[in-house]
């Protein structure tokens, strides 16, 4: 494919973390080009003054977000807002033809209830978000290959479900028994003056937040109500790891039969992932490191059972930023687009 | 108290981690002198030639194990030992006189044949071992005043069993349901040359290791069962923080009551700690910080419900290396010498 | 000494790291009772509601700042704010009868003038300023004991100092040669929500700031100046190092004999400093670790020379906000006070 | 290019960070093929159960060394073998016919006189020694393109000389005054058990180590003579950031014509380096950062002058293991094959 056959994209909100990672990984994609970034409060800006190591390769001024201008010169966009500022751009840029990527939790839920009460603020988008498709290709390949419109998953619920979904999708595990708990790296909070996100604060220090009441929950048990065909309540609790990138989620379920050994679910796991390059099913008791996942869109699943009490442990490590935010994005629009689902994302980590 | 009615103390084991923390709390306790460190492989060695930062306070060269020099020169000894060598000097130095804290899991076992079972060592001291007390002054208080032989807990068992206890003994959860996710930062892996342990691989990761089969899961279950009256299996997992100093324990059960809420289960942790002046339990939805107990014996713990799953979530945070390790040894000593408990232990936190 | 006979002093400006590292100096200090904490924005508030592992030891509420009040109250008094506000507070204090030890850099220098180049504010108080003794002890002891206004050095000028009097005061090298190569901890940029010291920039990665024209140049050059007999210039440069507490200076100068060894700078090194119980000077080419420091007001001194290009290496290492800022206020209050000088000043490092 | 066309490569010595960088690096290139690792101790090994991540894309057993095999499978080898080995390795190898990139110090020296007296190892393969030549490719592009024998620079002198070459080559300073002042993350120590490299030493710490006598010095100073045209000695500090990746290189020197100013030093760099596709001169006072340079090939240089001292501070920062190890031989093979140098080597940071 030659230089002209790149297809023109925009991002709107490049400045944050997940920003300049998807700037990244699209300045290498040999099938995109960025034509344009938008930005509210950046418009106007330099994107080398905000990044100057990024200097010797791009030369873009942030624009102001106009959906006129990226209709006429985008064929795709990611969106990468604060949530509840997608939902005004989406309806009007899949109007004009645009296909439209959202990393915010804007185009997360079918029901947009749950997305009132847990984010209060309500919405008159219903019937695009009902178009929406959740952009977890392990899960929804097909959909995503067909949508205009896609809500990226939350770092959090990408490596929560990856853990998940063949348990509850095979039936092997009492559903109400999950409880995942998950520890994230620093820049998962974003590239925002806050005191808690310090070095000073968080280096050499760790400890839980948002318990009981994180956000990311619902969406998890969207998906995994789905997956068990009745409704379930998961529980969810997030830790602060010090450390800038990296999330592991270490889930634990009651198996529904206790007879299942690890070998059993490595094969069941295998199975499920086998269309998925980026799931890497590590063997033997082998337990992911969030390293092994740092600087790549792959996710490492461990897994072990535990027959003094039944239960079984999945444990998966993501790179917040790529697979659990840009990486997912591009992954999805590679499906969009019909191209290669691995084009353009890296698979070998930044160890050590 | 004059100088001179210092007790005088020993070390064996003082070059590792816990050893030098240990070093600096005698250094500093206001009735304990350090009389003699011993050692096997360090004999012969000067303290300050391991680490050089002490030269200024201490002028000590370590020598040989000798139960006839220690018990001829100290009132008690610290044990800090590998695991399986406390059980050939604990006796004849109890028969000798000394009152001994052990530091290893030698004697944290009522039961030998589980000791047997988890560290794959006969023994042959069961009825020195049937006199130890477990070192965990919160729920043994009496019982180390009046023990000549005090097996110290593990770090991992004292944060768990801190936040689980009191549940377990109001009868508050169903204990299967207990899921202990822990997470320590490195230096309870120790002062050893090992690959995983260096900066390069530990620093920017995080990953879970042991799960379903580490050592202090037979520790923490003693404890639990006793407490709830009957045998009790828990779930533990451990993983390493890339930080030097911490543990948090994240420990979740099913309420045998959901009407419980949070406030109930505060007033019920601050009744149950009330006399246990190392023990903070947070107001309000507060989560610890493991920065805020590192440097001090204390115990932080936070609690929080969850009427959505009927689960209680409680948090604890400890300094690995003090109320984890020597800081509960010296804990120990005050009860057992009739001190307070609070001598000669830090309660202000090194923050930031 | 009793209870009763502890004096009262209060803390303007405590919400930083350097007033919650000083809050806890003197929590411990046997000599001294916190009475008052005062602030701007910060008034009103209780301290535990920024610092929650306080709750358990202090119970303040922050007060308005009002000389009145500190005088009727304090004996000597702290004062923790920005530049360019203490020279509004001192007169009046020091008028009514209070001791000051101002932190910031309104009372380091001599000559106002340097103090306006540098700082970019006109001073009206030079009468008052010409009166303040530079708080560096180990320089300044007898003037310190009868001062009732001191300016407390700034961090890198603590480090920087150091390492070079000696030097500079036996005339053993040029000068003008003299470079400082310093490097800091993120907590030297204090609390609060600066991008760049955000854990996700500043952790894994390192580089310098303030090149050629860091503040505290001038306040190096005139304690230099005043050593050598004549205006010294030395190169100064601050580097950010991914961790939270530690300063090293690395100062390179050449050496007026060239026949001068390392044992022989040694020498001179502890016989300058042999009245200073905090300077600590490495024997044998052992160098100093920033973390051997840390929790500690002591410094530790390292000598190389390089009898290839005739040139003397010193490192020194300290807290930078024990040491390098409210530990050595306090040991400027206890000299002031007429304590020994060590007093309530912890010495063994928080290791590992 | 067709898959056929890639060239088949070979590494000894590549269970280290620098192999496995090395490793990585060659599995992206698009004109070589990895087709045998060799080793000493790991010969027989699965490469996948050293570095379980990579398991899904490399398949490597490591080998043992033996020459002729190599001779017969490879057209170029990497030698990342310990100091004093590859000298027995080159010859038999260049005399075969393959082309050898040393990264150890073997071939670093003209003259081996240099070399012993700073290894300690006599040297009988001197005329070898003087066909090889340094890899630095931007001071010795034209040699390295006709090279058969490279031998690669070390990590601190690849960002010291970038830092100072083009100083020395306008002769702008007076060479003497060079003083260098370097720090590293702790990869730099390689992939072994040490005490001073585990995480819970190094992790919140600073410090210098081999001051006056680092094996590093006789290597800038070689290149410095060279440049300069008579010999010249540095004064080279080498210190241990607490972090992975990275080297900053802080240069002092001072000018020979004071006038001379920071616009006039950048003008004379980007011409200097103006060839030099990996190396990025920062504008206006923006001085680099590590982590812009990790995961990259490049070499970011700032610039600043001190009209006080007539002084010029140069700082470079480069990823030790890319730039200063397997990036920097790969950009070697690049020019020793004839292909754009630029060719597989990474130029967008992993930050944050």
């Amino acid at each position: 494919m030659g230089e002209s056959k790149r297809i023109p994209v925009g991002i709107i909100g490049a400045s944050g973390y997940g920003g300049v990672q998807l700037v990244k990984l699209l300045l290498e994609h040999p099938n995109v080009e960025i034509v344009y970034l938008g930005g509210k409060d950046s418009a106007g800006k330099l994107y080398s003054d905000i990044y100057p190591h990024l200097g010797h390769r791009v030369n873009f001024t942030i624009e102001p977000i106009d959906t006129d201008v990226i209709a006429a010169r985008c064929q795709a966009v990611f969106l990468g807002l604060p949530n509840g500022l997608a939902c005004d751009l989406a309806p009007p840029l899949i109007a004009k033809g645009v296909k439209v990527l959202d990393l915010s939790a804007d185009y997360r839920f079918k029901d947009l209830q749950t997305y009132t009460r847990w984010y209060n603020k309500d919405r008159t988008d219903g019937e695009t978000a009902v178009k929406a498709v959740y952009g977890l290709p392990e899960l929804y390949r097909e959909e995503i290959k067909s949508a205009s419109l896609v809500g990226c998953p939350g770092c959090y619920p990408t490596a929560s479900l990856m853990a998940l979904s063949p348990l509850l999708k095979q039936g092997l595990i009492v559903p109400e028994t999950a409880i995942i708990d998950a520890k994230s790296g620093a820049s998962g909070g974003g590239r925002q003056g806050k005191i808690n996100l310090l070095l000073s604060e968080a280096d050499g220090s760790f400890g839980a937040y948002g318990v009981a009441k994180h956000r990311h929950t619902p969406e998890i048990e969207q998906v995994c109500s789905e997956l068990a065909g009745h409704e379930v309540r998961v529980q969810f609790t997030p830790h602060l790891i010090p450390m800038v990138r990296g999330i592991l989620a270490t889930v634990y379920a009651t198996l529904r039969d206790p007879g299942l050994v690890r070998d059993d679910i490595l094969t069941i796991y295998s199975a499920f992932y086998r269309s998925s390059p980026f799931v890497k099913i590590l063997p033997n008791g082998t337990y992911p490191q969030t390293k092994w996942a740092c600087g790549t869109n792959l996710c490492y699943i461990g897994i072990e059972t535990d027959d003094r009490t039944d239960r079984v442990i999945v444990l998966s490590a993501i790179d917040n930023l790529i697979k659990g935010q840009a990486g997912q994005a591009v992954q999805c629009l590679n499906l969009m687009m019909g191209w290669e689902e691995t084009l353009g994302l890296p698979q070998l980590c930044f160890y050590p």
